[in-house]
């Protein structure tokens, strides 16, 4: 599916404002989406404003009274009475399920341009994005065909990543190259449009398959795969366990690898030993940690090779850093990360130091990094 | 700090659709923020389409180059080719300083509008915004003044909240409420605005306090506090210390805990039990899983014992339940979340159920609701 975007609007929560950015969105576009403005408060607004913009009236819907009703039965609650205004819609338009969600949202036209309501809680607009808009987009798609892939790459930075892929990125070209990043994580777009849907995809698949060749090892997946799921089903194929000690990541590594559903699968456990004491009950000798410091290359190996045991997993994960604002010195600076990984008898430790003084971005690297060094390790 | 906000545009990369975007938004405001597109890449669009719009050239900065090297040097790395481009500003605008990436944002002038740009990795766009565009915005208002504060809260829905507010939420009022959710936590922005300062903010404070009253303990902090940091200050403030024993929630309190600088003055440590063994393995009788199932009240009671006693803190918390998709069962069914909370020698428990099917909501909204029975417990 692929579609041309011809720009965003965040409109402040005023009627007269949001039927102004209607008008000219029109103009611009076979198809608006309107996110947010759904929900049972008075700033809620986009029921108003899209049914005075199509000059229609809002008709109140008992079906879906009933069940935003019974979504509340089902939490044991009542429903509040401002909770009623989500039943109403504007006369003509087509309901849109919320399956998550008490606010459906629904699907109205004005002339040749459709407009698409849905909340903007993020989970409810994403499922309801993919399972009632994207189909509808489809039907209305015409011209030239456009088809994107993602793909997503760690290890290396933006700009290293695109001297890399040197004229691959220039503007204009087709297959077109964009370029976002998130927490390290680098996400390559690439956009084709050719005549035929078929040509597109071809000339999409050559260019994949040269961004491929070109960046190796640093592509970890295509899509929506993240990290974590990249690495879980991984565990999975090779029939591993995993468990983690983490001090300075606090817990990320073990939130990220759980929020793949299935995880219990390879995942055991892990031990957040955040305080020396809490090392120490892991069975790191307190006579390394004053000898080499809790964050160092020893402490990082032993946490590893313990949680592992400890868990009967065959892989162990353990990491140790500063992720500041304090507790960093000359020798260890604030970003020096030690991550420990034992795979069944090999142990190995690599040093980081990220150069961010982030605390949320230094923690959400390092994080990254431990899942990249199992991914690694793994695919040989 | 207030202004109006005229609105936002999220704006394709192709020079011409930003010129355009950047004329359509003079006409609107004072001040355009421009986030993003100021990376190494060729998709990375603002300098020149700034340039273009002003009609300057693009100056190239020897001593930012000279900063961004270094940054690249810190980090042990060489500078790529691409990067030297992030030294080139329109002519005649200042640069803003970006302590944390190597992009610098500027800050233009077209008559008498101000264009600034910031980059869009968020960690760095906050942090400019907060250092370099707010104290600029404070030289420019003019006309009535604008206050603002936000309150959060946790603990009922968003038509709850409204319900309760009544009256005090309706359009048009002065101070004006609004009403944003994000992961069960409701956040409250009240806006009041009038001839001068003092007077406006005598409006808000009186708001402030009527919303408090009407609240009371939903509302968990002012500002841009986060519940994880209201709960960090009052463990320190009590000379508390807290350990966790977490299950379906995988890590996610412990790592909302550890992302507040300072948190080992009272975080020791967690457990994330994931499988049954690691439950067993922190002392959790087999015959009690056996008997009642790994989620349910009694495991999640023993579970927040023994995580204290093992860590030696006199708080403990135990996280059990079922996240999904799959686990359910007519009786214990998804969304269903048991709680136990340790505090020295009382032990409760509490049985949630959330109505949402979607995982990440489900394990974010019980890791909120473990913190906020700890803030509710330690506000008596």
């Amino acid at each position: 599916m692929g579609i041309e975007t011809a720009g965003g609007w965040t409109v402040p929560d005023d009627q007269e404002r949001i039927i102004r950015t209607l008008g000219q969105a029109c103009e611009l576009c076979d198809l608006i989406i309107v996110t947010g403005g759904l929900g049972p408060t008075d700033d809620d607004l986009t029921r108003q404003a899209v049914a005075a913009f199509l000059d229609v009236e809002l008709e109140f819907n008992k079906s879906i009274l009933d069940i935003i009703n019974a979504f509340f039965q089902r939490r044991g609650k009542t429903m509040a009475e401002k909770n009623r205004s989500q039943a109403l819609f504007p006369a003509g338009s087509e309901v849109l399920d919320n399956p998550i969600g008490t606010a459906p949202g629904f699907w109205s036209r004005h002339g040749d341009v459709s407009i698409a309501a849905v909340p903007g809680v993020p989970a409810e607009m994403k499922l309801m994005f993919r399972n009632q808009i994207v189909p509808r987009i489809q039907l209305l798609e015409k011209g030239d065909v456009f088809v994107s892939a993602k793909l997503r790459c760690f290890g290396a930075g933006e700009s290293d990543i695109a001297q890399k892929l040197g004229g691959l990125m220039i503007r204009g070209r087709n297959p077109l190259i964009n370029c976002t990043c998130g927490s390290g994580d680098i996400v390559l777009h690439v956009i084709a449009h050719a005549k035929n849907k078929t040509e597109a995809a071809e000339m999409l698949e050559k260019d994949m398959s040269l961004v491929h060749n070109v960046l190796g090892g640093l592509v970890y997946a295509e899509g929506e795969q993240s990290l974590p799921a990249v690495v879980g089903k991984l565990l999975k194929q090779h029939h591993h366990t995993i468990a983690l000690a983490e001090s300075c990541t606090g817990g990320i590594v073990s939130q990220m690898i759980t929020d793949i559903p299935g995880a219990s699968d390879y995942f055991l456990g892990s031990w957040v030993t955040y305080s020396n004491d809490a090392k120490i009950q892991l069975g790191i000798p307190e006579q390394l940690i004053i000898d080499h410091g809790a964050v160092s290359e020893q402490v990082a190996s032993v946490m590893a090779e313990n949680v592992a045991r400890h868990f009967g997993a065959n892989i162990g994960v353990g990491i140790t850093g500063i992720a500041g604002p304090g507790g960093g010195t000359e020798e260890k600076p604030v970003g020096l990360v030690y991550i420990g990984l034992q795979i069944d008898d090999t142990n190995t430790v690599e040093k980081c130091l990220f150069s961010s003084k982030n605390r949320q971005w230094i923690r959400s690297v390092a994080a990254m990094t431990a899942l990249n060094m199992v991914r690694l390790r793994l695919n040989i």
